[in-house]
């Protein structure tokens, strides 16, 4: 069983959660465009390969499949997810699964403006959510909104380029400046974070973990704790079965006054797995046992509750070459 | 030999560090005012204390030392340096170590300004920086200083409240939202950072370690490679001959065309220095060595050069009580 996890940059967690699940049956192989991508020197065996926007990119990933015999890929960045859907048929004939959601799932994952229409249209609680100004503006007049919202682009990620914006002369401001903005509800309650795990196999969800999150910085969980509620874990599952979303999914959710709100969806391992994993949510073994052919047994909310993560900086250290 | 680490934070490696250079012959003791801070829990025992700030700290303090037999005291924050070497003779009396700087000079360090004079004084290349906007403006005239300089409060740390400026007009707003502010030239060259002991018994500098930075990210460096140069050992070693520093600091320098700019010290480990730890510069034994009453033979540039450091992100999970 040979496991292939592409821009592993900083993500060292996962190459050692995978390398435990594998436990010596097997390597894993980590890629990087940099060779001070940390997490790359935790893999059995490590690739420097192009920028994924590199033409050949892909043929190059292909070679390493073939040449590592690998029998499972995965991304974990954000416009990699696409790219490895779109080209599932091909891995397939290299005898490679794709550890992710279908292209058109990793799509809308990205586009916010997408996302609220899918949500909305299934009666789901979200964000309320703008490409139009001016329908804003009118939302404002009769009472559907008020101040502050956040203007963002409608495709990013990492809390990069999101103001919070009290007035609608930000508002004109921030649009004359930037194209593809969006002007989204300003939600008001608890973060909490979902790690999901749909099987490969039987398509059912098998695993969830949910966290609430008790500090934030720079768009990244510092500090949670685990919890569970039966609501929310329906919630999650009917959310699976009607999207169609596949293996690991982390989902950011905001409850008010006792109701959850879907706000985000990355279909790969999140920034905040390693809380998932550490409190009895191992989704490599279930990845695993995937590949060999078996479906997973249902395990929902079957981890510690009452955990708290904190989050510390290790580091590796390599000699370079003189 | 109890060594007692202040404010520990999410300063695991520090305490990692402090446990082995005391191998089992001791305790090392940690304190945090919230019981999610990760370094306390790897800690051979901890204490969770008030605020700082809070009348009586420092008596919570003194107890923790004479209960646990405490040799040698640290704090791994700013503000709390001060307060340790205000209170070093009390320390003393009850046998502790003050692991630190003088009073004085950990007030210096907090202030750009007082830092700025000091180091004009004693003709170091620096930043130049105005408390007064006029004086800036008449260096502007005469071609002394240009556009884009840094505003930021004389006293502050990392990077908060830092905006890069490129006119009058914002100088002016900043200046009229905020008190404390300073104007700082943009340094524009290579960022180096020091980490460096100066002997707690013959007040010699020790151990030097010099890193440049790769990449910054909310000013924490988070990729560095280690490198020696004589003509900077040199320059930090006066620095410190005249300055007075002791124990551990740490130097933030600028390299611009062969020149080197002392930018600020923090006179304790800073965030960066697992990196010299991990190089082989371990501070924490010649800590352990002068605490016993030996001091140190120099071994400045005693490490390897050419490593390069990648921080990720490691975690503590503890389970709660419910």
């Amino acid at each position: 069983m040979n496991i292939l996890i592409l821009s592993a940059g900083t993500r060292n967690k996962i190459v050692q959660y995978f390398k435990k699940a594998i436990n010596g049956k097997g390597n894993v192989i980590a890629t990087d465009c940099s060779n001070l991508a940390p997490a790359i020197y935790d893999a059995d065996k490590y690739y420097i390969v192009p920028r994924m926007t590199d033409n050949g990119y892909i043929d190059v990933i292909f070679d390493i499949c073939k040449k590592e015999s690998i029998d499972g890929v995965l991304s974990l960045i954000d416009p990699e997810l696409s790219l490895l859907a779109e080209n599932e048929s091909k891995f397939n004939e290299l005898g490679v699964k794709v550890i992710g959601s279908s292209y058109e799932l990793c799509e809308m994952s990205l586009d916010k403006i997408e996302m609220f229409k899918w949500l909305t249209s299934h009666n789901y609680n979200c964000a309320k959510s703008y490409m139009d100004k001016e329908e804003f503006y009118n939302d404002l007049e009769n009472g559907n909104i008020s101040f502050p919202v956040f203007v963002k682009p409608a495709r990013g990620s990492a809390s990069i380029s999101i103001s919070k914006v009290y007035d609608k002369e930000t508002v004109e401001i921030l649009f004359a400046h930037d194209d593809g903005l969006m002007i989204q509800e300003f939600l008001d309650g608890q973060e909490i974070g979902a790690d999901v795990y749909i099987d490969m196999i039987s398509h059912e969800v098998v695993s969830i973990f949910t966290k609430k999150k008790i500090k934030m910085r720079a768009g990244e969980t510092d500090k949670a704790v685990s919890f569970k509620e039966a609501k929310l874990f329906d919630l999650i599952e009917r959310f699976v079965k009607e999207s169609g979303f596949n293996a690991q999914i982390d989902i950011d959710i905001f409850e008010i006054n006792g109701e959850y709100y879907i706000s985000e969806v990355n279909p790969r391992f999140g920034g905040g797995y390693p809380h998932a994993y550490e409190s009895g949510s191992d989704h490599m073994s279930l990845i695993v046992n995937n590949i060999l052919g078996n479906a997973n047994n249902k395990q929902i909310g079957n981890y510690r509750e009452n955990t708290y993560m904190m989050k510390y900086n290790e580091l590796k250290v390599i000699d370079g070459t003189k």
